[in-house]
Formats: C-alpha cells, structure tokens, sequence
C-alpha cells in the first residue's frame, strides 16, 4: 500500500507553505524532486532548500531527485502530454518500488497547488490505473495567482463578477473569454496579451513570483504591454529561465 | 501611519494557515475579528479559536471583537454593496483610532484569501480615500475552492482548458460560460445549477468546507443535482446556516 501526498508548496517562499504542507512532508517516507534540466536549476534549489528548512531532525523522509523525462515537441499537444504523463508514471513507480518494497508514505513537492494548471492527479491515477494501490491525499498550497493578486494588492475578481483562467494559448486562439470581467493567463510562452485590442484594458503582470528576483509591472496594457514584453525577453536572457503570469481586468478591480 | 494586514486564514482549519499569516497575527497591535450575527456564530468562534491556537503567549497582539454592519436588502445590489462597505469603513476607522491613537499595525482575519470574492481590499481602498495613511499588506490563504478540489482530488481546469470562477447569479442569468471547460461557483444561495441543462455535466460540491461537519457530494448533476438541493436543505436546517461551492465540468477532469 502506497499513500502518495501530493503537497502544494506554493511558489518557493517558506513562509507560503501551510502548516499541514509541513507536517505532510515530515510523515513522508520518500520525498520525490524532479529535476527538469539545467535551464530551471533555480527550482529544484528552491526544493531543496525547502525541504532543508522546513524537514525536522527527526523526520525519517528520505530525499530522492530524478529526472523528468522530456515530453515530445512532435505530433499533436493532447497526445504528447498523456505520453509524458505516462512516461513521468512509469518513473515515479520504479523509484517508489525501488525505494519503498514494503509500501509507506510518498511525499511530492507540488509548485501552487495540485489543483491549478498541475498533472500530478493525472499522473497519480495513471498508477491507479496499472493495478497500484495508491491512496492519495491533496495537501492545498498557495498558488502563484494569489501571490501575484496580494503582491499587486488587488483582487482576482471585480465585485460581483466572474474570473476566467486561462493559458496564454487559448488566449490567443479565443481573445477576450465573453463574460469574463476579469482574466487570469498562465502558461503563457509569452506575450499572448497582444491577440487582445488593448482599449480600456489594464493588466498586473508578475514574475518569479514569490522569490527574490520577483518582478512586478502593472499599467494599462497599451503602455505596460510592451513594456512587459522587454522585461521579460531581459529576465530571461539573464536568468536563462522565466515563469510569469498576469491579471487582466476591463473594469475596476476596486 | 496605520499597517493593515489582510491575512487569508483559510477555511477554519488551522493546518491550513501559512506560516506568513501565523507571523503576520503575533506581529499586530491590533486583530479585529468581525461578528455576522447569531446563525454564523460558528465563523467567529473558529476565528477566536485559530488566534487562540496561532497566537504566542510572548505576542502583544489585542483581539477585538466587533458587530458587522448588515447591508440593505433594499435598491440595486451594487448600490447597496457600496453603502455597506462605507459602513465597514467606517466602523474599521472608529476602531483603529480608539485602540491605536498612535498608529500600529492592524490584522485583519479574512476567510480563505483576500483576492477572491472578499472585499477587505475595497473596503482597505475607502480608508486611504478618507485621508487615512493606510499601508495595506495581503498574505495570501487557501481558499475553500482549493479545500474542494483537494478534498475530491481533483484538478480545477481540465487538461490545458480554461476555468471560470463565477457566482451563482451570475450562472442562473448567462448560463454556462462560453468557452470554459469547468466551472467554480461560488456566492450560490442554492441551486443555480438547476439553470443548466445537466446532459454530460458532472459536479463536484462541498459544504462547511475545511470545518469539522464538512460534506461532500459528487457525481452526474442529473442525479446528484437533487441530492445536493436536499442535503443542502437539510444542513442548513440543522446548522442554521450553510457555505458551500462546488465545481461543475463538462469534460473529464483527470
């Protein structure tokens, strides 16, 4: 019998991670950091330094890195990603097997929350799926959306309104979500703000948020659009890596 | 100068607090814990217990109880909304000035976090607007919708899909947003679901979320669409009063 803990940590901040987060991590076993390539070492630093400061003396858990396999740039997106997400399963059951023969209790570091923009659960049921006896349990985090509203000090929704979230692609490929007051784009390779007329837009941008090179713009999107889009191409040069999401509103947020 | 703090607690359960928000309660002057009248008392006696149990013996914090305004029920919503938060205002001001003549910091207690359908933010932004030199500060809370989603296991989004958190207002007058492959409801007085015609949809709902007497239901809307009203009732009956979300998808979420 495995209990997989999938613990949100939120965005890399100690001080962002719940108390039940730290207690899950300190019953774990065997805690699994993936590794994603060199380009984004910063996170697994992060990981790591998260699991040193917030793991007891007396936590028995067992800190275990491996590498995410690369998913496929060929063919179609929906059917890369399911083969990833096998790929990324068939990994997580030769370490769990490898390392807990017996059974116990497997700690993953979620960014956010499992819930938002996150394949963990997909991944997790893939094991269900093979015959695994896995008992889950989410363990909420804080998410880089609400660290980007409480950095900005506005909120996600105007009063009374609804919020859409949504992926810089299907920003792109639908432009404004009709009903929507308020848009939250992740997942954004980059600029997918520019399918919109910007008129009476204004946007709160946000990157590495909630680390120490957190970056913040916010303007009306005819002004702070391109100045977002140079910022970003300077972050990235000069990190080598970038995560960033945004907030766009049509009306007051307050 | 005044520094208030918006500190998301989360949905009641103290594991669910941040470490930023226990630091963010010992460093205030001053905590102002709203009373909402009689039927949600259980609200302001999880909140005195979350600042009995977070706050350290060696913290100066004040805990202040006061008496929330109630909003007309009279006139148009927003127009009414507006009037209510001036009345907040008012009475956070009155408070502040008579506890701390000097200034200080102040910590509010908000459910779940300050960016989602919770208006400390506005009500923040009509202090600074009446001369007071207000620094406002947010730390970010889990919200009940993330309490949800963690307690069914599920992700908020479908694969790489759009996500609108709405209000039950807003679903019993659009319908189904365009181009959402999920949607959070929250703010629903009971049953706004029964707007949508239920072929394909599944819902996941959850009430007193995070809280001892949590329950959940799930399953096709055309068959748990009815258990919910009726639990719904039934719960309400016996606790005098009810908060509950849920999500509903048209695709498979996992």
């Amino acid at each position: 019998m495995i209990h997989l803990s999938l613990i949100g940590i939120g965005t890399g901040n100690p001080d962002h991670v719940t108390l039940a987060a730290v207690r899950a991590l300190n019953e774990a076993d065997l805690i699994l950091l993936p590794r994603k390539g060199d380009a984004k070492s910063d996170l697994v630093d992060l990981r790591r330094l998260l699991c040193e400061t917030l793991l007891s003396d007396d936590s028995g858990a067992r800190v275990v890195e491996f590498d995410l396999p690369r998913r496929s740039a060929d063919g179609d997106y929906l059917g890369a990603v399911g083969d990833w997400h096998a790929a990324i399963a068939r990994v997580w059951e030769s370490l769990i097997t490898g390392h807990l023969p017996e059974g116990g209790r497997v700690g993953m570091l979620i960014w956010g929350d499992p819930s938002l923009y996150d394949s963990s659960l997909r991944i997790a049921g893939r094991l269900d799926r093979a015959g695994r006896n896995v008992d889950v349990e989410v363990v909420p985090g804080i998410t880089s959306l609400q660290v980007l509203t409480a950095e900005h000090r506005i909120p996600l929704n105007a009063l009374a309104e609804p919020v859409q979230i949504t992926t810089g692609r299907r920003l792109r490929e639908r432009g404004w979500p009709e009903g929507a007051a308020s848009v939250a784009v992740m997942l954004d390779s980059g600029g997918a703000f520019e399918a919109l007329s910007p008129d009476g837009l204004h946007i709160w941008w946000g990157a590495y948020l909630g680390m120490d090179k957190q970056c913040l713009i916010e303007g009306p999107l005819s002004e702070a659009g391109p100045m977002i889009q140079a910022r970003r191409a300077a972050l990235r040069e000069q990190h080598g890596w970038i995560m960033d999401i945004y907030l766009i509103a049509r009306q007051p947020l307050l």
